[in-house]
């Protein structure tokens, strides 16, 4: 029986733990016919007994104390769903050291704790499959580590947080400003009540980073990743995508420059040509194009978040996790779950001054003689370049006027500089706003 | 040592099979480094001993005897690249009972043979992998057999066959005609000597009934999948497309229907919306739509062919036997390699009448009066309920008119009887060219 039962417990009841609970039960007679084993939910750690709940699961299953089921020997595959980087680090850690299966849709903990978790399942003998951490439904982890296991990613690109897609999607359909669609989407449960770990990009870097590990082998810290959200976008900015055939999309990208030499990570508000594979992907869908030196580029498009999405990647590991422990070796282990190159941490990470790439900038400035020479001597000054420069009324407003630059390639330290002497100049009324035009790979 | 190294024997050394020897050595360290073990080439099956190849190998290793590679009792897995139904199918199912992993890139061998293939897997103790048979570089069996492996497929629709993508992007973006396309296609080597597989639609039609295979456990013979090629499409249709919105697309559908009793496999040019996902991947690109109960649509597109790409696909294929021959448990057994549904067989498939869309039709006609009231009494008379009908003169005939009809949704069966008739009669002048108007599952 016990060679022919999986027990797994769940850390975490929310939308996706009751996700998981009902198809993994729904579909529990096909597991059972695929596996040659039952997949068994045996225990679930809940933070309030009482609390009603769509889906019915007996009492006897539950526990308030997550720990208990990290250290209970009887279960294989413990699924860490309660989020956060506290208790939620401890129950992984105790659970990998215990030689226990983890899956994780936790991308903040693999994020911050990342090399730590790893580790401790080294030495555990433990496991950790996190395919539900990156793209929710998309089986993008598996495209990179097996379906795609020979080649060296030279660069990734990705739409990888659908609440910020969602928000420019509905900008750029109906012409609304971000604070209206937010304040829609959070009123219908679209975003959380504190956005910010959506709109500013913090999730999205979250999901960089794990990919750059995928990738590369190596933890980029959170503070090392150029990070900008999306709160700062305007319909001047949208009008003038659409004016130039492009959709601005918040870009994650992980990208090996100077010869593979070094390693670039960043997310950043993007100007995407519409003719490019990520340019027309809208909504709350997320895609990644991944760019691999023997098969080219591959695009993978889906849900990036939600329920049952979620809960597909999570079963897709839990299943993973089964048959190795049903079918493998007696020493139970695992191929391949730990990927990315042993020398990955020592890749360079790239400077701003590294990077190159064309800019797109919107300055707000007095409209009075000299300005334009002025703005056009410090951009001369920082050696960046003009492509385009155009100017537009402020409604209903005289005395100011919406600047609207391109430049040709320049490095991202020499337009930050930029930036930050432009919005020290008397005449530049709000801070300058900038972002890359995407010159993506093909 | 026999421990440590996976030997591999290619059956077939043309394009391809270089491509998997170059990468497979070239990256030899690297692999060796994630497996703990060494993939060694240890055997080459080629047709001409002498021919001079791009990729120099070792003559020890060359043999023409394909079938003492299948028989060699020190090869682990065999690579099955020379294509073809005749000696490839002995080749593999000689492999296949002897207990050795077949990975192979033959599609039609899999259409054809299927049943066959995986029953002498089963019986024989081997395992036969074949991401490389569909869509190639990109990793879409993998998501289908893993990464998804809790969704029942209700629809998967995909663009299957690169040549024909490439000819009608063409077609589309220069004004061009099919048989100049082709022409300039086949001196440049993109196209094949003989095209009829690619444009007669049998190369997707192979992938598509392997994915039904994959998804519904039914090996549908290829004689009962409505198939027709690109060689109807003309600049007329084209234009119709682009003046309303659409791309054509040769669209392989696999659909479950009838609140999914039945199971309907074709592939035909398709009218898809240039706002559906499909519609907008072009060149020699191919692209999966994949609709899953639980996880929703998700979207992979890539190169379909090519040396590098297929290559990547079939040393993924490699990697995932070999880590389980070296991981695995003492009896090698891998789990998974047969994921359809064990009752697949049973489903019915879906006839004419039980398929219903809306339908784009053209005709040329003898412009003269009562022909437009001959055409409606036929399409009435079929119970085809006309949308739109439009006529345009044809470039220097006074005589001649194309008619363009767009009808509501209506069954197969009825539209290709009111083809039938409408081809009989006196007034139509050259066999009417239909093809179904997408409504694709979002």
């Amino acid at each position: 029986m016990s060679e022919k039962t999986i027990k797994i417990g769940l850390c975490g009841f929310g939308i996706v733990g009751q996700g998981v609970y009902s198809h993994l039960t729904g579909k529990q007679a096909f597991l059972r016919e695929q596996l040659g084993a039952t997949l068994e939910v045996a225990r679930i750690a809940v933070r309030d007994l009482q609390k009603p709940r769509d889906v019915a699961v007996s009492s006897s299953l539950l526990t308030t104390d997550p720990m208990s089921i990290a250290e209970d020997s009887e279960i294989d595959i413990l699924c860490e769903l309660m989020g956060g980087t506290g208790l939620a680090l401890d129950v992984t850690l105790a659970a990998l050291r215990s030689g226990k299966v983890v899956v994780t849709a936790n991308k903040a903990l693999l994020c911050d704790h990342g090399a730590e978790v790893f580790t401790a399942a080294a030495e555990g003998g433990g496991h950790v499959l996190f395919e539900a951490s990156v793209a929710g439904g998309i089986p993008v982890i598996k495209a990179i580590n097996e379906g795609l296991i020979i080649n060296d990613f030279t660069s990734i690109y990705g739409i990888l947080n659908g609440t910020c897609n969602y928000i420019l999607t509905r900008m750029t359909n109906e012409g609304l400003s971000y604070e209206e669609i937010l304040k829609e989407a959070k009123e219908l449960g679209y975003a959380e009540a504190d956005e910010s770990l959506d709109v500013d990009g913090i999730d999205a870097t979250h999901k960089a980073v794990i990919l750059a590990y995928l990738a590369h082998g190596r933890w980029v810290p959170f503070k090392d990743v150029l990070v900008q959200g999306i709160t700062a976008v305007k319909q001047d900015d949208i009008a003038f995508a659409q004016e130039n055939e492009y959709a601005i999309k918040l870009i994650a990208v992980i990208d090996r420059i100077h010869s593979n030499e070094k390693l670039y990570v960043s997310v950043f508000p993007t100007l995407v040509s519409k003719g490019y594979s990520l340019g027309n992907v809208d909504g709350v869908f997320n895609a990644i194009s991944i760019h691999g030196d023997v098969v080219g580029q591959t695009v993978y498009v889906g849900p990036g978040a939600g329920r049952d999405a979620t809960a597909s990647a999570v079963i897709a590991d839990i299943v993973d996790a089964a048959k190795h422990l049903i079918y493998g070796g007696s020493e139970r282990r695992f191929p391949f779950l730990d990927p990315a190159p042993s020398n990955g941490e020592t890749i360079e990470l790239a400077e701003p001054s590294d990077i190159h790439s064309r800019y797109y900038v919107r300055l707000l400035v007095m409209d009075q003689p000299g300005v334009m020479a002025e703005i056009a001597s410090v951009l001369a000054s920082r050696e960046v370049s003009l492509a385009s420069i155009s100017q537009k009324e402020v409604g209903g407003n005289a005395t100011k006027a919406s600047l609207f630059i391109t430049t040709h390639k320049t490095s991202e330290q020499a337009i930050f500089d930029a930036m930050n002497d432009l919005e020290a100049l008397a005449s530049v009324e709000e801070k300058p706003f900038c972002m890359p035009i995407g010159a993506f790979k093909e």
